[in-house]
Formats: structure tokens, C-alpha cells, sequence
């Protein structure tokens, strides 16, 4: 299956059937999250996985009682820093020098530049960080559908009651976003055989053909 | 090539070495981004494609003269809605009900919810959008990699001069990120060959395996 089958293949499945998702499957889509790229490489994000039935339960009132909550197999909450910190900077520097084997000295520029963050407020810079959260969602919700493997994306909870359950606070991280992941229940989910809505292609896309301006949108065959 | 394959192989290319990609692939990408999940399936925000050199150019200097702006084959600038109004959710919902052949009265109670985001600022409006466009520009560096067509994730550039460059404001729009599309110089690109870097995976992923309080991550073998 090729990414475009896979894209029409999947949708937002509202109804789960509980079966469990093999191991190595999940491990391609947090291999998959891993590698997600993100500004600077800084990944100011983590990733809460979820298994257990109970804490799903917890967690299903946080989500207005949606029931892919409890009937996914795995949850897994994105959850972005709630601020940047030259604490945080300074560990990353260290951390690339010693991956790509540099001096940190070497890497005073960069340092530099992501240190010009600080002078954004903690919300702005919270923005930024779920930003770069939801490349990995994509990536994540990609890696899934090639595998196969049904998924939610979710921003339909209250962030705060779920970060006290999940005690993000204490970590430094706000949620941002949930992915159930699991099967589908073909008999019992409405959006089934729903048809996809997207915006048309002309108001989606905007074509500039010429140095000056825009022309009229001309991808027609997308 | 699958997806593990894929994002290990792509990297945020610096240099490219000018080749244009086919049309065939770029279709590709342009696809799997008009198929990109957003929340509500609103997506609130516009992709501009950019195929010529002479604006490419312009944008040069905008972007801190880096040189894959004017190497690249094609640019993506990912830009969200400046902000949301009534009458975009209007337009959104009268299309759902077009294309699902529901009638608008069977969609009041969501879009009472997506009208509910009107009572945000337009700025707390613009982020949750711009994260949106962050989703798909996930899936969009998926379908490359897939493709084999090398790209670049950019924020480095001056969001308001792009803006005035594209004419986005006329447009309701706001740049986000670019994404260069093109092919690696694999002579003249010293990231060519660094290798990746990721945070370990015990911060980057968090397991939680009993219902109350977290256990130490264990997740070793992503």
C-alpha cells in the first residue's frame, strides 16, 4: 500500500473494536515519532504510551466519554514543554556535540539563535512546541495507516483535567493532542463508509506562476 | 522503501543540487497533503506552490540567504488562517453536508462546537491552526521521503516580509513554515553525511503501565 492508498484508507475511527496491535507494529510508529523531524532537531516534546484498560477508563470523562478512548489498544498523548529553558537548550547543545562528535564550542551559533527563543513568552513558546508535536502527529498518523493500523487523532478533551491524571505538570509537559490507535469496528462506527471531506483543491492550494503575484490557481488535477 | 526506511534516509537538506522533480511526484506530495487529517477536517490553512526561480530569489534573502531556497525544485509555504470567522465555518459546514449529502440541520451541534472557537483570541486561533498545517506538513515530509524526494523543513525566515512578498494578508493567511522540495547535493551538503539526532528515547517516550502514577519509561528497544 502506498502512502496515497494509505491516506484514503485511513479516517478518524470513532468506534474501536478492542483487539490489541501487535507489538512490532506499534514500535514502527514510535520509530516513526522518533525520527519525526522538528526545528533545531529539539523534539521539545514527549509522548505518553498507554496501555492499560484502567487509566483508558480514567481518561474516557476527559475525553467526552468518546469511546475509541477505551476501545483503542494503545493511546498515545503528545505532550508538548510548557516552556523553553536555557537548562533545556544547554542539555540539547551537549547532547549533539556528543552525537555528531563536535565541540560545543562549535555549536555556539546555533545556541545562540535557539537561546533567542527565551525572550518569547512561556504561551508563545508553548505554541511552538505543540507546532512541532504535530509534525510527529503526522508522521505517527502516516506510519499507521501504512501499517494498517487505525488511528484517532484527538483534540477533544480537556487538556487540563488530562494533564492532572497523567501528572504532566510535575513534568514540565502540557497535552496536546491524543492518538488512539487500534481497529476499526466496521459494524458499529458511522464514519465507516462515510465519504472524506477536503476543501477543494483550488482554495487548498495556490499555484504562483509568475515572479509578480499570484495567477489563478491552476492545480486542478490534484 | 518503508517508512523507518524513509525518515531515516531523508534528512533537512541544505544544499540541493537545482534539478527539478517530476510532476508525477510532486503530485504525490501535493495529494497526501490534501488528504492530511485536521481537526473538524477544517483544514485552515492554504499550501502556495512555488516553481519560479525569480520569486524563489526574492524570497532568498527573506529566508537568511539559505542557499536550498533557490536550489530547490519547488517551495511549499504551509500558511494558516490569519483567523477564523463565521463565515468560514459556515462555508465548511454547507460543504460537509455536500458532500456527505447530509442536510446542514443534522451538522448544528458541531458546528456550535467549532463556533464555540470563536470566543478564542485570534492569535490562540492562528496557533491552533498553524498546528493543523503542522499535521500536514508531517504527512507531507512522509510522502517525500516515500518518494524519494529529498525537502527541507524550514522555519528560518521572516514570517512578515514573506507574508508581504506572497500577499498573503490579502489572503487571510499567515506563513507558517516552507518546505523546500529537491534533491540532495551530495557534494556540497556538510549535513549530507552527520549522523541524526534524536533525544534518547527513555525522555522522548513515557510508558505508563499501572493505573495510578507512572512507571520508569521502559520503552528500551524503540
Amino acid at each position: 500500500m502506498n502512502i496515497i492508498e494509505a491516506l484514503n484508507w485511513r479516517y478518524a475511527t470513532k468506534r474501536m473494536n478492542g483487539k490489541t496491535i501487535p507489538k512490532e507494529k506499534l514500535q514502527i510508529i514510535l520509530d516513526a515519532i522518533y525520527l519525526a523531524p522538528s526545528s533545531y532537531g529539539l523534539q521539545p516534546y514527549s509522548i505518553i504510551v498507554i496501555e492499560n484498560l484502567e487509566l483508558m477508563k480514567k481518561i474516557q470523562p476527559i475525553a467526552y466519554m468518546q469511546p475509541q478512548i477505551t476501545e483503542a489498544s494503545v493511546l498515545l498523548v503528545f505532550a508538548a514543554w510548557d516552556c523553553l529553558t536555557q537548562q533545556k537548550i544547554d542539555e540539547y547543545i551537549t547532547h549533539v556535540a556528543k552525537v555528531r562528535n563536535m565541540s560545543e564550542d562549535s555549536l555556539k551559533r546555533i545556541k545562540l539563535e535557539i537561546g533567542n527563543l527565551l525572550k518569547n513568552t512561556a504561551e508563545e513558546n508553548f505554541c511552538w512546541h505543540a507546532k512541532q508535536a504535530s509534525i510527529a502527529l503526522g508522521v505517527a498518523l502516516c506510519a499507521a495507516a501504512l501499517e494498517q493500523i487505525d488511528s484517532t487523532p484527538m483534540e477533544g478533551f480537556n487538556s487540563v483535567d488530562l494533564d492532572e491524571v497523567l501528572q504532566l505538570k510535575e513534568r514540565g509537559l502540557r497535552s496536546v493532542s491524543i492518538m488512539a490507535l487500534g481497529y476499526r469496528d466496521i459494524e458499529n462506527d458511522p464514519l465507516v463508509n462515510l465519504p472524506k471531506v477536503r476543501r477543494n483543491k483550488e482554495e487548498l492550494f495556490i499555484s504562483i506562476q509568475s515572479e509578480i503575484g499570484f495567477t489563478a490557481s491552476n492545480i486542478n488535477n490534484i
